[in-house]
């Protein structure tokens, strides 16, 4: 085999995300075969000496300080962009306007608008040969992809029922330290955007059926919170300083949303009558760490997924009644998507191989010049639906539409 | 101890219900010291060849065929109703001004008019010392009967969140047949007061809070079933035709609703900003049997429940982080609630137990003169809500309050 | 249906197993379409005043005080004996030369030799039409009889592994009182013949194969405990006195062996290489309150039970393969053993209804004239096991066949 | 922070274990502060064609195909050997003496006097700072650690109970293909020593206490294998060819042994009675994929871990009685061992971090001049038990002391 081309990543952004991304940059050509070999050519910042420890720990060969001169740098063939929401619209359009392949972290923008026009670009773009992808890196957990692939197979049959929660608890301590991620100007919107995204690009992917109606009820349960010095972590059980100035909360604590599919789902024929589904995002869920869970339930068979026990897919099948039961399938097999480049069966992957496998499906998609899944018009029409949410839950859940 | 006087239960009904409440009259007793000793004096069906063999393979002294005339014996000291919904009002309001006491299976009516009506001729009647309970006999399962005193304890602090499931999976067959609990004029409604009502009593019971509004969703999957000789039972395996002539199903198959609690729980000061919650009742949940499912999370700790697996309650202490954890209770202790009458530590009770304790709750109330709960007042705030919900069905989802 | 003739029983013991068997008596009837109609003719005690009461309680229509009057009387049938192993030689010998039925409780006696004059005389008495069962009530939970009907259709190829596990924790506690349990004299043996002889015949009739040969261990890990007034219950979180006078412990506090079991199982073609097992029996498994499990491996499935959660068969079949796991069956649908006389599917059941199936299947057979299953000769081969592991455990856990 | 003194590498083997190996040396310092820089500087197999893809594909810089010329190599300071426990002496033994460390994997070696000689060349090593470490990486899984920090706290108070299994099922197809795993000559010994080692290690290491005697059951169900091309893998769903000229297993395909613990653990009184244990290993329990589970019950509380669910650690705290309840500890809190350096709370790890964690530990060991652990003295311990085990077995389960 000829050693392939190098692609030269320069990423923007190196706090949480920035760590799984530089992590699945170095370790995918590791353990798949991929069509470009890639490096990690420079990593920025705005804080010169941050970036450096950063760039100096995660293993980045050189940085910058000013995200328009990484994307200058003919040294640089994609942009991976960690960077909080309102960010994301001008850095992603400034790189593929460069003729820079883009990964771009979810949500993908905080409005429609900034996602029309970021997906515009990209379209304009691809027709160049310049592609783009949105970060929903739970579509690369091997059990949710083999979800996909049960519903795809027709094992469901039709869908009728989708309940999705998002639940963590970082959030429940009232003194747990304001963040970014609960500031709107930055993030947009708080756990609807934040993991609530995460369910609706899960469970659309999944079940192969769009949105088409949402309504929505939205919480804040606590509206001020100490400000820390460092307000870019996730949280955690950082410390808390109950008489530190307080910064005011913008965003929804919690997102309940009902919703209706659309009737076109794998099968494509439009006879399907739809699905229900139930939504539920929240950070103040108390015992839930990571608790993304997607329950799927159609006139076959179901299936069941918890992150929290991630190399997991429960499975239900009709057919075997009376002796039916939700099987434990440990997605764990050689056969299973992504599983057989990994250890032998039995041996569990964690939460950064979902950006591993990002990383793989990207530079297969870019080596074989297709567009890459999630696009960003998938992103889109995530975006969509969190804008209806919000419409809705602004206007008594009252149902709203999503276009 | 002197031997208590009888109370001469007189039961109208004979399937499931009639079954479930035959076993507890019989075995309350036998487990449990009551101020009154049940005795299983008259059972009453419209069919006479029905009865006869109903009451003699479930032990009844006698029959009748009117349950007027059951209500007119003068040996008759309480009238158990275990009849579809379109027969309660009627039958207890006769009954509670016959002096005679009540126990009435759940949903209380089929409408709120009905629930008011029974309600105002209660209050009257416990007045004069003649009693009267709705059946939401989940309550006496020991594990929620557990979450109700812990949450009661503070032990969860502030409430923040519900969810309330109920799943089921027989309806999912399209070839399943027709009953009674599809067709609105017997039941009222379909899977809402069903196994809605259930969640609703359950969650509102365990938080100490009501519902005060709710946003809602119904769906039906299968508008038409092959009508079957027998429409009493509930469903199950049964033979199905797909030649069959087809009943029209006139009910909801699937409730999906939002809701928000007041914000006055077990501390009853109102400064609790309230929770919000969201509650789900199918039987197109494939694979899910009877999962009966609460959870609940507070500003402390948070308690989980599956029926399915009813005799463990989960309940998360954030005061043992970091080491904290969902503690699955297997609610089998001597101190537990009913549970020091029935077997040593880690021997499980089943479905039927919660009717025994029911009998219970209501003879020793009963014998001590005061208002068993719940009361029809209770029940009727449950009917509220089950109005609300399908009142905001009706107008595309709209904020609905309860009252 | 003409009405079955009565059969009318006179129990020995009231204690836990005392209230266990009323129970099954009294309600068999209620559920299921027996060929004798049980009556509760006798209950017998050697205190007066305690028999009496709890005759009253759970519902017998006369006492004995001597089990030797009780055989005597012509209006017995049968004689259920539910004391201490020490006594049960004696009296179901007795019952059987007096031409009663007997039902006795398990382990089948103190000894082998004992075991052995019991199955004598219960053969001889088979001849003359007049029967007898040993109480491993464990075999009527739904779950384990399903476990056994798909073992013996096969599904789980050739038997390779058998774990077997009863954990409880009841005397975790060095101070919990001191019980006739702890008795040798009384007893027989620790939680050996306490609760390992169940997991014994549990593992032998769900495999169809017996256990040949075994390497044991004991421990006695607290030789001295408080007396109590009552030394007749379970015990549980009962009084515990650290400055009572202590009692000698004279049995086992745990029980660990390996076993191998017979090559002709259900196919008794003798060419199947036979299954190896462990066992391990313990009351000091903290948080394990009732946890009987039970495991087989076979070269074409798996079983998996564990009583904490009754209701529930975990069933691995390999032909799923790569989509396989253990499938969760909720025990609960019409098709699985006993269940279709209870409850709607999803509608577990407890702990006591296994005596009930036993009393059903006990009337069964002695209506039909058959000898019911497990006879004293299949609890005979359960005490030669029991023997064995004593044994072994005293020769310095050498390898021991069972004869 | 000057930059640390980089550790260069020398690898013997590719295949499971060394893609493992590789993996941790490039990841660890990415997420962890280490007193040195591991260099990934030589990979050494006999294969020359292997060695260089391996090297290439794993990421080392160099190849060599005799691991005598690795050792001589100046520019080596460690060997890490990942091959077959026959070659683990003579090459642990000519590194040590050449002056490198080395991290060797499980078992140490293939039998008792090897392990001895390693042990006693390591010791002679140690002394002039050349260190030795042996790869039982699961001590490395947070929860395992976890675990073993709670004991150590004295939260289960003494020690009771040890109950381990091992289970796999990759060869329950009796035509899985032969590999140098069921060879005796390569592999010592079959599931004894490759996952039952891994069963002891973790028993011992977690309780404090040593094993000091056993009384074992060997058994192989499968006595002849299709020979494959390649016996390098570790099997897993490979083609099988049940016509294919077969080979001989040689070694155990279950290991089953009862043992007693010392009665001295952290508390280092010797007044403890010790623990007893049972342990099962096999890669013939259908549906286990790779369940380690190590259950420990104390006198105050209990633990429970099964690999399957890595992340997770059940402990039970009697104190908190009567709602005690195994709590699931999800092992994702920054407290928690080794989880602060890698992502927020629930975000679950892999099986390959224990081998990180393993690079962890051993450099930050040389970093000190201090011992590591497991110590080769420590991994002998392991090798006397398997021993022990095997003359047990051999001699009819007879106790077996451990020396």
């Amino acid at each position: 085999m000829a050693t392939p081309k190098p692609l030269r990543v320069g990423m923007v952004g190196y706090a949480f995300m920035g760590a799984a991304h530089s992590h699945a940059w170095r370790t995918a050509p590791r353990f798949f075969d991929l069509p470009l070999d890639p490096r990690l050519t420079a990593l920025c910042g705005r804080n010169d000496d941050g970036v450096r420890a950063a760039a100096a720990k995660l293993g980045w060969d050189s940085v910058e300080t000013d995200w328009r001169r990484l994307i200058e740098r003919d040294d640089i063939d994609l942009i991976d962009i960690c960077t909080p929401g309102d960010t994301h619209a001008e850095i992603a359009i400034a790189a593929l306007e460069a003729g820079k392949h883009v990964l771009c972290e979810k949500p993908l923008a905080n409005s429609v608008a900034e996602a029309e026009r970021m997906t515009e670009v990209a379209r304009d773009a691809a027709a160049r040969g310049v592609f783009s992808m949105c970060g929903f890196s739970y579509r690369r957990t091997p059990a949710l992809a083999l979800a996909r692939r049960m519903v795809a197979e027709g094992r469901l049959g039709q869908i009728r029922h989708v309940r999705a929660q998002y639940l963590q608890d970082w959030l429940s301590d009232e003194n747990a330290p304001m963040t970014w991620r609960l500031d709107k100007s930055k993030s947009g919107s708080g756990t609807l955007g934040d993991i609530g995204a995460h369910s609706i690009d899960a469970a659309q992917w999944v079940t192969g059926q769009n949105i088409t109606g949402v309504s929505a009820v939205l919480e804040t349960f606590v509206h001020e919170r100490p400000l820390a010095g460092n307000l870019v972590g996730l949280g955690g059980h950082g410390d808390t300083d109950a008489d530190a100035p307080r910064g005011t909360v913008t965003v929804d604590d919690a997102a309940i949303f009902s919703v209706r599919f659309s009737p076109d789902g794998f099968d494509g024929d439009g006879t399907s009558p739809g699905a229900v589904g139930v939504f539920e995002s929240t950070r103040y869920a108390l015992g839930r760490k990571n608790a993304m869970r997607l329950e799927v339930n159609g006139s076959l068979g179901s299936l069941a997924f918890d992150f929290e026990d991630m190399n997991v897919l429960s499975f239900y099948d009709a057919a075997e009644s009376p002796d039916a039961g939700f099987r434990r399938i440990f997605v764990t097999e050689p056969e299973h998507p992504y599983v057989g480049n990994w250890w032998p069966t039995g041996h569990g992957l964690g939460y950064e191989h979902g950006f591993t496998h990002q990383v793989v499906d990207l530079v297969t998609a870019i080596g074989a010049g297709e567009q890459p899944s999630p696009s960003f018009a998938d992103a889109l029409q995530v975006q969509r639906v969190l804008s209806a949410v919000e419409t809705s839950a602004s206007e008594e859940s009252r149902w709203t539409k999503v276009n």
